[in-house]
């Protein structure tokens, strides 16, 4: 079924492989009326593109989106909204060799499996290259959630053992460095160890933390779309992603429950949580705190050291895979996070508009 | 929305709360021909039945599940399975204080904020009895699975600070102690930490892992209904869990490149992976290799001890949170999440079937 | 995949078979706060139910309903609201005949292709007994519109060659006859055509007409989920339909379009239509006027008149079909037409409430 | 939620506006393996093009599809294929007028209700020029369809009231008038109809037959979505449909069950109806025969004719619409209902892969 749309009333359909002449994604159930141009959207795509930092591959690839559909004198009309991605810079490869054989922490081999055959020019469908139209989808999310002063921010939390101090958490140092890590300290102690990463032919994996803010109560459906729910789909769908945790996550394993619960007072007659080990989701629905969740990063699997592996015809061979590669893969993905996020959020609110029958009669207009 | 249904071939819609007359669920999907009885179902739903444990309510609960439909001498006729198991043992209770505050770490807050009022007797919708409808169906996914020879099992990694040891793991055990450890020793110690936790009104976190064998290569749809993904939802979707892990999960955060990926090698003629640091997904799609994952679930958030909370009239509040509660959900959460991963699995094999033109035709007898 | 949930955000999830011990709906997505207690549900049931009419089956079946969740303090919760009607009168019967041969007109040989085996008691999942779940969750269906005003009201317009003369249409007329026709001369008159099929041993064919008064304008969903589609699937999946015709309907085949356009005119300051041909659904979207429908209903296949059919086995074979049939299905499934119609409704007004970016802000309170 | 996309299995998802840049479609879930190229698609999208005959439109679209993504080598992949048509001949044009006034029969008044506001360029999203996405994704539903012998064809049945004589039924006629009639004679008197109403300033409606053949049984899932309630959805989802008949259609209502049932017998050892006025859907699912239906369009609302409409400021008017129409839109959805159709086969046998537990593992290899 090739499950390439996400979202039940705000939705995303992305299309387009690695190598192929363009990627893009069509966004369905947008309300009409919000104002958008391709610099909202381009913003997003600057972040996510590579070529920007000693960190990143080298590739350039221009990322220039073109809205086709469902705007119309800058406003969205309600119709699906479909944005492409030209591609650019590809220079002419020989695939022969890597066509042949399966990279290990690739999905070569799966897809070989599941379908007989495969798009071997740089990933195919598999490609990190998705998450393109991914970005484009969820900076239009983003829109939308603005006009509810929703606002979401990722960052780089850990890269290998060198962890974020959240003592030193400046927002701003987020997108001074290169890692998009919030700490100028650690960001500094990470790059020198990513170069020596990169010296041993080796990559690295981390962490992203992202937060939500002026969520307001009450998003997320009982019982299997649950805000948390869905959230741990949109994120784990993301290529190099291994854990998803929301509030205390893994720590939860070793608290008690006095230490866990998030307890609740007045306080200047607003209701306030002392704590937020929920990450701001209760039942899986949104309880008015900031969403707070951490992601799991794997090393990026493409590393010049030698590995073995198998051929298609079966027989196992060494090999060092070439090419231009990330030698850690999280600070780009920090945006492609930020944009699940967003999906998910735009999604959710708007199935909660139809929860309450006098919201409903509100919103229609019969009251 | 309430996003009662879970799948999009092989489906789950469940229905019911608390204190209702019943808990039910519908499976539609399921192909016809599979052998299915009561029996079944039984069998899974005595694992997640309360009562049976010093480590979990008091509460009895007959849990009997009755086949409404979809069953036709014995056999699946390929349309829906109604599942209904009728509630025993709903003691006469007083509600009235209840519905006034809002427990910590309760879902009583959100449902009243996304409702407007709510179901307050025994938590409603947001009860853990919820999952018993997600046990009944697991366990005719299960059925299906087992058709193709895939198992699942889970078991319970760590209690608090008690950790299961992997090098003491025996299968047998999990179902030989109260608490699901595979390791008797951990099981001991993690009892002997429990009852000072319950002495001291207080409740405990824990990990579960889980894995399943004999899945076939190629299950898992492409972008966002990965495998993965998808069993990040399913098992997010469960109450107390706070995070999901794939494989090396928390742990590739701090791996390099060439530990993390899996290395393949033929050997007696047959592939096979040096490691599994992958969870036996790779680019969302199954390898072929068991599946490993570990969730997180909180400390149970109803505890004698006081807490701090606020009423609905907006007036802070000291409560103890009275009645029969688990001090520990961890244990009869292992079934539980087996079935969340039998639902999952069941579905992207029904969906596996017709990603490739030449399985699809022997599918449908066309060569 | 075994469709059996219709709607997105308001969705019915029938289950249950002609025989077995109950059958029974799920309705999800209703929102939160509407009164609904069993006699709103039994008063539709009432109009469906078998044995209260010459021209129906003699059967009896009480058709009792319960509402097992998603109700409290007689208001609806947000949660999925569970509906079952258990079976009476079942008489234990021989249908060792009828599993070996396939009835003309009936479902049995397709079953018995599609699944490999069936249930052949009674039409199983093809028995029109599975409408009692469509009556029970159109009836929640209508407890919504009602909020908003909307009204829906169907006939029967045609039996056989008599067809009720919209002269002589008298809205209270529709509850007075057995036949559920809106002209009572028209009514009689059928009334001795039937009789007379009767005695022929035959049955008879008919149409059903529809209104949905006060929808507002902007219901309906570009591009396939139009208000017409939408209710074009809906009033197809009722057993015995072969037509659905929206306003003007086969006839617009011989109009030109200076006849068939509707001129709109501001007549006393409000819009109005001077025919109306579309049938409240222009472009898919309701336009604010009613909503007018037809539904052709095949003859009962049912007949004692002999036919000739085949064996399971291969062989040829002369049969009549025995016991207690419908000699005309179309008076009970009027009720059965407006729930499917309420259905639609309810689940495209949902959807509505997110069509419009000022709609939502007002919905959610943010304006 | 903007419905943009049709299929469970085997999805569409259109996109564009009448006057964008681009109008396209993303199919998803094409299973991998079958041959595709640009001719497949374009062969179909000539049939559908404006400008070819003196009873359409003059207006030049050269509608040229260019395949974005899905296909490797020829052979699709498995993953979503992205279909684009760039727009051309857009020449500039004053819309001043138009935007401030609703055309009888347009859906100018529906979408401004719907959305606030509206693209009013050539109709926006509610042009016709939406099926050409529709067409285009016709066309690889085809190619699958192909690979089981599954053949699709239309025709216009009726011009306004002129009928083609099924005696005079000759397949090979359908691609050698303009009106796409098989009847030459019928195809004449039409021609000379049409020229007349032409010169009137008026237009006509009409009707459409297409069969489905060598369409194996089984297809169609109980209960919502039956093969003819999806067939019906898909095809009244096409913008000036206003019926849509299976089989015996409106004239079930005149006939009696011994009529309409139709009998089955062996002859030669092939099963055989002897009668087919079920259309080869019996209980919603496929019974082996040819797949029979008809659609009635409405006359093209576009008229040079003066009429009577409002204004959005609230006055009324009198309009005479200006521009190139379709005088008649009937040969030109030939193609749409064909498309249609072979969405909806291309998503149920997908579906039908997976009802029986014994197909499902020989499609899998288990047996």
């Amino acid at each position: 079924m090739s499950g390439s749309t996400f979202g039940k009333c705000f939705s995303a359909t992305t299309w387009g492989e690695s190598h192929g002449p363009a990627i893009g994604v069509v966004v369905d159930g947008c309300p009409a009326g919000i104002s958008l141009c391709t610099d909202d959207i381009q913003v997003d795509l600057e972040r996510r593109k590579p070529g920007q930092s000693p960190f990143a591959t080298p590739r350039k690839e221009s990322d220039t989106v073109e809205i086709l559909s469902g705007v119309f004198n800058g406003m969205t009309t309600g119709t699906p909204i479909s944005l492409l991605i030209p591609s650019a810079n590809m220079r002419p490869k020989d695939y022969s060799a890597i066509s042949q054989y399966y990279r290990p922490g690739h999905a070569d081999y799966t897809y070989d499996q599941k379908y007989g055959f495969r798009d071997y020019r740089g990933g195919g469908r598999s490609s990190g290259r998705e998450t393109a139209g991914r970005v484009a989808a969820g900076a239009v999310a983003r829109k939308l959630l603005s006009e509810f002063g929703i606002e979401i921010y990722a960052y780089t939390s850990r890269i290998g053992p060198i962890v974020s101090d959240p003592k030193h958490f400046e927002r701003a140092e987020i997108h001074r460095n290169f890692l998009a890590m919030p700490d100028s300290h650690a960001a500094k102690t990470a790059a020198e160890y990513l170069t020596r990463q990169k010296e041993s032919e080796d990559s690295t994996g981390g962490q992203i933390e992202c937060i939500a803010k002026n969520v307001p109560p009450g998003l997320g459906e009982p019982v299997f779309d649950k805000l948390d729910a869905t959230l741990a789909q949109a994120l784990m769908s993301i290529g190099a992603v291994k854990a998803v945790e929301i509030g205390s996550g893994v720590g939860a394993a070793q608290m008690s429950g006095s230490e866990h619960n998030d307890n609740l007072e007045y306080c200047d007659g607003r209701l306030q949580k002392t704590t937020n080990h929920a990450g701001g989701s209760v039942g899986g629905i949104s309880d008015g705190s900031p969403i707070r969740l951490r992601v799991t990063i794997k090393p990026t699997p493409s590393i010049h050291k030698s590995q073995q592996t198998v051929t298609r015809a079966g027989e196992n061979k060494t090999i060092a895979v070439e090419g231009r590669h990330d030698p850690i893969i999280v600070p780009r993905a920090v945006i492609v996070v930020e944009a699940m996020v967003a999906l998910t959020l735009a999604d959710l609110l708007l199935q909660r508009a139809a929860s309450r029958i006098d919201w409903l009669k509100r919103g229609l207009g019969y009251v």
